[in-house]
């Protein structure tokens, strides 16, 4: 029939039990009549033991040999994979992500696909076999192993089913689809049955931890039919998909939160251009991500600055700004910790102007005060003090009526 | 100065303490000013695990996926003595076995190395940076990862010795170097600082351990001067080189061991040139190792065919056997097991003809019955019980007096 590209995580394959449990849902989808491809991260807890491994020898090791070094994570698992199914009599050959024709920048850690090679991964599939590739590596043209960040299995599976123009992307993973909210907090966060990339993408950012942002652009530039479904339990997942068919009047989709946010305010940056930009330069080039920045500059008052890091950013960012205060040309800055990030997601929102304002007006009542906002067009963020994150996200689960309807209904 | 190949075994990198000490070992020759190449196994029982993990999933896992598996080991520890290097201060660069450019022959888990594209490795080099190459492992012609079976990396590091020009090829081990026989079960053996690469190849065909007998055959072939040391203390080890000076009257330098050994007799074969040969093909194409061959073929009588194996492979000798009876023309056969082979080697024994008599009489003396004899120009084998052969060795090493002189002072 067609052609099938399923994604598993380290949890998946995390033990020999799971690698031969994840053998027969590859079989599944083969005995469908489909051509199938599977794509693996590293087994469990792999790749965090690997960097443990670096770090007692440095505590600042060469990207490009922690590249070397975790790609060997996945490498092992294409080949037990590999093993299990042809043990159980289908006829499967792994490949790392140089063979599989995976080619990227010349970045090390966290580099983007740039092309893939399919001649090796087509004749295979002619061949009738099953093909099973590393996540999350690739080679670039000096014939260096990268490796492609956070997520990048996912980014991976959505690359190849791209190129290949597969029918269909499956990640599989340890929940059973897209929640409204974070069912471990939110007990009563309810499945979606369909999202659009666009949701899914601000949801991806604002850490719901499903599916790699990066995945998920990839997904929606080439329109990529994505699953997302759990590797473990025989139900449906959630689909991704260009244009989600919303019951009336449900204009958001769903509430994410992130904690562990501090918010930097710098003071008297003198009114140029190119120190503002100087900031973001330096932040970007010292891998410090920055989300939600909101710049008062009104005539004839001193202007300033403010913008949200993860906490486990703030000692390079306060080093950083330290250091480069005189060449960026401000007063002084100032930080607050402890704070945490609440969000609304959904399409919906665009036509409805109201709904920020019922947000805010939800927090309000729940003597929730709000420190920042930011919105786009599907998403209302807001930053608030840590220890009411979850107060909020229930609150606001409850007023926009998540908790009781079945969504996204395709 | 020149340029000198360093080769860890997985016990000088099988901890994080062990590779800061292997750093060590190699900066301390990078500081004579050489330039240095590295070697490196799996860190301690990395493949053994590997192996079990695959094992768990099928009994016969593919041998190309167990490379796939395998390759992996190296290539953990190549990055982590990178970046050790590093952090001591030293440009180092990690290659697996195709970034190396080494070569193999299109055969799964046994491969031979057929050349080294040098480039990558030269270029490196002339940068002055230290190169740490995967060993075991290469790349063939059809970008498949292969390995080149046990002791593997001796092998890489004599290969690249070899095509480098380089001065010198050390083997870090945990022994000192080539002792007369084993010092675990004989007390009085003694460490040889000089021994010639035909010896050193018998010695390693007979067990010995140190140095996989390809990677002999490979430096005797161009000519490496080889050096085995321990990668723990601090003091000279083996040479190994082409003509060693012998003291007078010393024709046997060393006493070689070797326990769980099968006799097979094969009764009636026809008498055929095919049946033999017949036989011999059949065993090697299903991987069987066999050693000494005896056939005795008198006119008149029915003739018999004696050979060794080792015990492990006795139950597919058998069924081989049983199921090309007819094929290969025999009436029946029978094995014997329990029994060990016990050998003298020294390239003096060929000007020496009283040296195998010498031998039978210390044996006959000690009341060990000689089960099957094999001679070459440097060598005698002899098969005999196995509950025998500590006494046999230990008398043997007495009877030739290696006990007591310091050996192959060159």
């Amino acid at each position: 029939m067609g052609l099938v590209v399923q994604k598993f995580g380290g949890t998946s394959v995390g033990t020999i039990e799971r690698i031969k449990n994840t053998a027969k849902r590859v079989i599944a989808e083969k005995k469908k009549g489909n051509d199938v491809i599977v794509v693996v991260s590293a087994m469990g807890k792999t790749t965090d033991q690997l960097v443990s491994l670096a770090k007692e020898l440095s505590p600042y090791p060469s990207k490009r040999e922690m590249d070397m070094l975790l790609s060997t994570g996945e490498q092992v698992t294409i080949s037990l994979l590999a093993i299990a199914l042809a043990e159980a009599g289908y006829e499967a050959i792994s490949l790392t992500g140089w063979q599989a024709g995976i080619l990227t920048e010349n970045v090390h850690s966290n580099a983007r696909i740039l092309n893939i090679d399919q001649m090796r991964i087509q004749q295979y599939l002619k061949e009738n076999r099953i093909v099973v590739v590393a996540g999350f590596q690739g080679i670039n043209d000096h014939n260096e192993i990268t490796t492609l960040g956070r997520g990048g299995s996912d980014t991976t599976a959505v690359a190849l089913a791209a190129a290949l123009h597969a029918d269909k992307c499956m990640i599989y993973t340890d929940v059973t689809g897209v929640f409204t909210s974070d069912p471990r907090y939110i007990p009563s966060a309810r499945k979606l049955s369909a999202i659009s990339y666009d949701e899914m993408l601000e949801l991806a950012n604002l850490g719901a931890g499903v599916l790699h942002s990066r995945a998920v652009e990839f997904a929606k530039n080439y329109k990529v039919p994505l699953e997302v479904c759990s590797s473990m339990e025989e139900e449906s997942g959630t689909i991704i998909e260009e244009e989600v068919q919303v019951e009336k009047g449900l204009v958001v989709r769903g509430v994410a939160f992130e904690d562990e946010i501090t918010r930097i305010t710098v003071f008297g940056l003198k009114n140029k251009i190119t120190n503002l930009s100087g900031i973001f330069t330096s932040l970007a080039n010292n891998n410090i991500d920055v989300d939600i920045i909101i710049q008062n500059h009104t005539v004839g008052e001193n202007p300033y600055l403010s913008f949200t890091i993860k906490h486990e950013d703030l000692r390079d960012t306060t080093q950083l700004l330290e250091a480069k205060q005189g060449e960026l040309g401000f007063d002084h800055f100032e930080y607050e910790s402890g704070l945490a990030k609440v969000s609304i997601i959904g399409s919906g929102m665009i036509s409805n102007p109201g709904v920020a304002a019922k947000m805010f007006d939800c927090l309000t009542r729940n003597d929730i005060q709000i420190k920042m906002v930011s919105t786009s067009e599907i998403k209302v963020s807001t930053v608030i003090e840590e220890s009411h994150m979850i107060k909020a996200a229930q609150s606001l689960h409850t007023t926009f009526e998540l908790d009781v309807v079945e969504q996204g209904v395709s």
